[in-house]
């Protein structure tokens, strides 16, 4: 970053410890029923309560008709993978589990409930997830690390019966298959035709994979920071064991320059800087990069530009392009909560992405992807995702 | 009850299920700070978050300052001992949680988040609640069954570090001693002088019992549905054994109207209509009478008072002298999570009592004990409890 980034990256910090501290956090609870008087008391509480507990008691379905169920989500870590800070634990992962039920609220309506986990034990996590379900309608996993996320996800996903999400990894690979339906129409190219290099197989890069796997993407080769995940390489976790039944085709090895020569999409959830101009330019023609690493992305746009790239996409909201989770999970659960879905499947990830990507009529190289605040987001990606259900 | 209360009670009943479908629920989550364009996503979220994050991951205690844990507590249930329905479950206990939170909301201004647990193990329900509890500054156990109730407080008392209040035990209590305190001055009774029968040897009766006996009352004896818990009686489980430890000091056995022969106070928190005209008549004179059942008090207020007794309260809006938890804990976590207390003693339950007396400048047969809605209630409390921290 310039000596003049750098500053402001400061004073956003700075206006941040803020504006945190003068509200003490930024969610709290709210009453969407009157308390006034003896009367009111008499219906919201005792003795009038009785009542609704008592129809629940009949048939839990109720729930969903007189409580809170039916609107509400938990957005759940366990503080081990927070943002690009790692394993900062619990508390220290709250700011960001209260930002995240910020956005519910203000983009889908949807009451969220940050909550910070005293365990980094998958079992753990897993039963105490179960215990806390009777009061929610779906559940939003956050910044849980790779590949414990994995285990945690699909067990809650089996043993439920309420929409699980870990929007670490679905929703990046929705709102990254959105753009690239629209850099690949910009470019005259198909996924089946398209070379893909990818670089972090974390949660996102293995949900970014099989999401775009399941568009037809068959050359897929993915890097870590050991170099390209191949079968030659040993002692790989089973999760990238995993990624080999389905990409680097032809078993290729070597660095991410040698993975790039050739290719025509770069997709980046790993590290500032790993990407050079030369390694751009080693690739083919009107290449397609994301480069999303935060705050400092692969490689910054203009470099990359310069270097024959034709449409760049990063994590930042002061670059076009911006690949924000935002734009998926709020009409997701729009979408599931309102049609009381108890699962959300590989079909409504694609819905979405397409609903999404659909929203820019005439995608350009610096337009592929609807910005956080533009108006209808979160109601067509959950009337995409409800049109399944 | 006649026809005409039953019709009222029936109509509360329907009004209640009517209120809490229109809103689905009573409860919702709302934003503290503003997020309407690109810069204030920027603070709220990522990039800026990181920054609260980074704080607190160097001192968890800034947590109190960046976010909303200083200002929230979890309403916690495991279902198991819902008002008089019993045990209910999870699903059914959630419209009194949400209550409970709405409460906490009205007269404290504390953000509380209503958790229903699909366990009703006690091991289970501890560990659970010590994994939420980084992002909680307090936490209130509601409407789990006894003996349970006791293990549960008490461990997460030693093991935690923030306030546990279980408010079926305690913020009962708090409300009787309150109201008996000013009951004793209108009628020239102390707590030594008193004979006090007690119906009912549930959570609420045993904190009751416990901390009247705090206040020098030594003459206590306690009945459950099988009549006087004495030294004679078998099969008593430990709770009771541990009554025995500090009240019943002559091992009566008996009936609750042997009991009550000659006795000053009677305190009821056990089923309607227990208590007939002749059993009040053959108490001493000017007898107080604290009939909390709910909805039906074990004997109604004219019948009591025709029956002799000076000072009558129930646990009714109705009636005066209503015997209300929300006297209590609004205020009383108003005041630990101000001073950031890490426990609720016992010499604060006590204050806070003595603070709800001293609210009645002239305390009357029918006036011992301030209402809801009454001014400055949560404010006194949270005031006499600060004064302790």
């Amino acid at each position: 970053m310039s000596d003049h980034s750098e500053t402001q990256q400061a004073s956003v910090y700075q206006q941040s410890l803020e504006l945190h501290a003068k509200s003490q956090g930024k969610m709290g609870l709210e009453s969407l029923v009157p308390l006034e008087t003896v009367e009111d008391l008499a219906l919201a509480y005792t003795p009038g309560v009785a009542e609704p507990c008592r129809q629940i008691a009949k048939d839990r379905e109720n729930a969903y008709k007189y409580t809170m169920k039916g609107h509400t989500v938990a957005v759940i870590t366990d503080g081990s993978a927070v943002l690009g800070l790692g394993n900062i634990g619990p508390e220290a992962a709250l700011p960001v589990m209260e930002g995240k039920c910020l956005l519910f609220k203000k983009f889908a309506g949807i009451d969220a409930i940050p909550i910070c986990l005293d365990t980094q034990d998958s079992e753990e996590i897993i039963k105490t997830i179960k215990y806390l379900a009777p009061g929610l309608g779906g559940i939003n996993l956050e910044d849980i690390a790779a590949p414990r996320c994995f285990e945690i996800e699909q067990r809650l996903i089996d043993e439920l019966n309420i929409p699980i999400f870990h929007d670490d990894q679905h929703g990046t690979a929705i709102v990254v298959l959105a753009g690239l339906i629209n850099a690949l129409k910009i470019t005259n190219r198909s996924f089946a035709s398209s070379k893909i290099v990818m670089s972090g197989a974390g949660a996102a890069g293995v949900a970014i994979a099989k999401l775009l796997h399941s568009q037809g993407a068959h050359n897929i080769v993915i890097c870590d920071s050991k170099g390209i995940i191949s079968p030659d390489r040993e002692n790989l976790n089973q999760s990238k064991k995993d990624l080999l039944t389905f990409t680097n085709p032809d078993a290729k090895s070597g660095e991410l320059a040698d993975a790039l020569k050739g290719a025509d999409i770069f997709i980046g959830i790993s590290a500032a800087g790993v990407v050079s101009e030369s390694m751009v330019t080693s690739m083919n023609n009107d290449a397609i990069i994301f480069a999303m690493a935060n705050p400092v992305p692969e490689i910054m746009p203009d470099l990359a530009k310069q270097a024959g790239a034709k449409v760049i996409a990063t994590g930042r909201s002061d670059f076009p392009n911006q690949i924000n989770n935002v734009l998926a999970f709020p009409g997701i659960f729009q979408g599931v909560l309102a049609a009381r879905a108890p699962k959300i499947t590989q079909a409504m990830k694609v819905a979405a992405a397409q609903a999404l990507a659909e929203m820019i009529e005439n995608p350009t190289p610096d337009k592929i992807i609807p910005g956080a605040f533009d108006e209808g987001v979160a109601a067509a990606v959950a009337a995409a995702v409800k049109g399944l259900c």
